[in-house]
């Protein structure tokens, strides 16, 4: 994987933001956004996009009418992602055996080194050296997640999370009942 | 966690499946579809649905308006994770390096200890020590998870799906160009 950008392609997508290329020079569909990719891989839209005026109105074109059967761009793996790790903490034992606790720090450094998307795996590592993993109970590993999550959501504009309420998002439902 | 049923609860949900409980005896939010969870923890409904008649129309009720922002049920846990292993297996190198094997199946089976829900991480467990996991190469590794998730697929009755275009479906798009 690279982010250089490979002769006579693009180096910016329809979202204005700068477009990931694979190590054969194709863009990368795990590490863009399928309104990015779509801006360069639909050659006819991405010569509309090349008049600013356009990219508005292209980029509502581009993003809609995905079917469900395809690779995920960056913002589905993310979404996914995240629903897994969240679950896995609210899984998590409240008193994990020693056992335990070494197999979810193995999980999550191995996790570290695979995510498919690698800038965005580069991130992680780079938080999880900097924020020692916390895995003495279910709670800890979960605000620990959520913090890590936030982490992320202020890189690419999103609302922070109260991680005080982490549990009643990935766990219990809220307390109003409207996931009952 | 438990397959058992606490005294005065239902054996049974809305779709007619065997409900799973929690260690606290609590039907468990990542073990039960969404449908089968409310016709527990919604009384009202879970009475009405005891007549077989309207199990139908109640179920439809059931499933529909969940906002985005409550806990995953098992089937929505089932596609994300689905998500993260397959597009894991897009970006796994072509040529691995001795760590890169190492670390994957490290990944796997670390992740096969921990998967929120319970009976579905006995089953891949199961599964994983029945074939072994493939990690000479992306499409080594990529055939043997389309094989596994095949597995699961006979298991809950959905359509099973060709291995041999996985990379169609989870890395490059289809030729038909709907992807793209």
């Amino acid at each position: 994987m690279s982010e250089d950008k490979p002769h006579g392609m693009p180096q910016f997508g329809a979202s204005g933001r700068k477009i990931v290329y694979d190590e054969n020079g194709k863009p990368c569909r795990t590490c863009n956004t399928l309104l990015d990719f779509r801006s360069i891989t639909n050659n006819a839209t991405s010569k509309a996009a090349a008049g600013a005026a356009v990219v508005t109105a292209t980029a509502s074109v581009l993003a809609t009418n995905v079917p469900s059967d395809c690779p995920p761009d960056v913002e589905e793996l993310g979404r996914s992602t995240w629903t897994l790790l969240h679950s896995i903490a609210a899984t998590y034992p409240e008193k994990p055996t020693d056992a335990q606790k070494d197999n979810l720090k193995t999980f999550m450094k191995s996790f570290s080194n695979l995510y498919p998307c690698f800038y965005c795996a580069d991130d992680f590592r780079e938080y999880m050296n900097k924020e020692k993993i916390q895995v003495t109970n279910r709670d800890e590993f979960g605000k620990w997640l959520c913090n890590a999550h936030n982490a992320v959501n202020v890189k690419i504009g999103k609302p922070v999370f109260d991680c005080q309420l982490w549990k009643e998002r990935w766990k219990d439902g809220w307390k109003d009942g409207r996931c009952d």
